[in-house]
């Protein structure tokens, strides 16, 4: 049986990772391979209701520390009843968003720092690293989440522009340390052509 | 203004821990302090709100690591919400559990390892480590456990009898590796005995 590979796709709010998630599940599909699509915050039962969890409340409800070791045991949850049953059956899996995300976000731009975030993380992550991640990046990607959401906050999307730019600066800084697992790809242009550009940053896992 | 002290109890099941946080409280209001009790997992909204997640559902709910980061989560707010305000307050905070348990229940007895548990707990715990910890100890404990609870599980209590005795050995060994922190005492006797004891352990904060 093929081995199956575990794809991430990350990046700020506004890149376009929900619609390429779909269009490169479908792409992945017509060579014949099985892909399974998920999402984080959530992707399992368990990680669903520690999502709603965190979304529960105001600002005030969970201290940065207590949000990122949450965030961490959703992940979890999410590896043990999705990720890994799926690739042992030798599925493809393409989650939007994954470990990167908390590092960009509570790790970098939340202050809590990328090291320490990755340690609680790897506790449940353990050898079940992504092969790629797929780094959007867009000239335009922070205006448009901040013309999109506004300065509402609801604790995962909503934020100041400042912090949609040092998510961005937080992404490139872990891009630049894997450069083997993480890719740039450059999310301007027609959803096509992002599509053709992310397929073929997994060539050689093919 | 004094400073607060932070104080927990740990143990196995069936040594007494519940009926002397009380006793103990109330001997040290009856000295002039002001003395707040809690309890994990819980002792905070968010905290408690985690705990039901925690409960929720059968053995195969969570995976033992998702398990772990959701009690240091869970411990993380309770640390935000009640214990360090209370402690910065001036309070002397006693806890019924605190960190001591996930290691010796989680990392020991449940085979993810004490220093790893340690690791993803001193992520929210910061510098806010207890004074002292009191570890109850009584020899006929693992066997008063086994008979009150049965083999029932609850995800947190009812287990069976090597898993009790796995738990106290796991105990005696953090106290053996911080001896000024943890100090052991004995349950057995009645329970004025016990809490003249705890007192006595206590004396050098007072």
């Amino acid at each position: 049986m093929a081995k199956g590979r575990f794809i991430t796709l990350e990046g700020g709010e506004g890149v376009g990772k929900t619609t390429q998630l779909h269009a490169l599940a479908d792409a992945l599909r017509g060579r014949g391979l099985e892909v399974v699509t998920t999402r984080e915050p959530g992707g399992s039962e368990g990680a669903e209701a520690i999502r709603r969890l965190l979304l529960e409340g105001g600002e005030e409800r969970w201290s940065a520390p207590a949000e990122a070791l949450l965030f961490a045991a959703a992940r979890t949850d999410h590896l043990d009843k999705l990720i890994r049953p799926a690739l042992l059956a030798g599925k493809w899996v393409i989650s939007d968003r994954f470990l990167d995300s908390s590092l960009a976000y509570q790790g970098g731009a939340g202050g809590l720092g990328i090291a320490e975030v990755r340690a609680i993380n790897a506790f449940g992550i353990g050898d079940t690293f992504p092969d790629r991640t797929l780094l959007l990046l867009h000239p335009e990607g922070a205006e448009r989440a901040l013309a999109r959401d506004g300065d509402q906050s609801d604790r995962i999307g909503g934020r100041p522009g400042s912090y949609h730019l040092a998510v961005e600066a937080s992404f490139r800084a872990i891009a630049e340390a894997e450069p083997r697992r993480v890719h740039l790809v450059d999310a301007a242009g027609s959803p096509q052509e992002v599509t053709a550009r992310l397929l073929a940053a997994l060539e050689d896992l093919l």
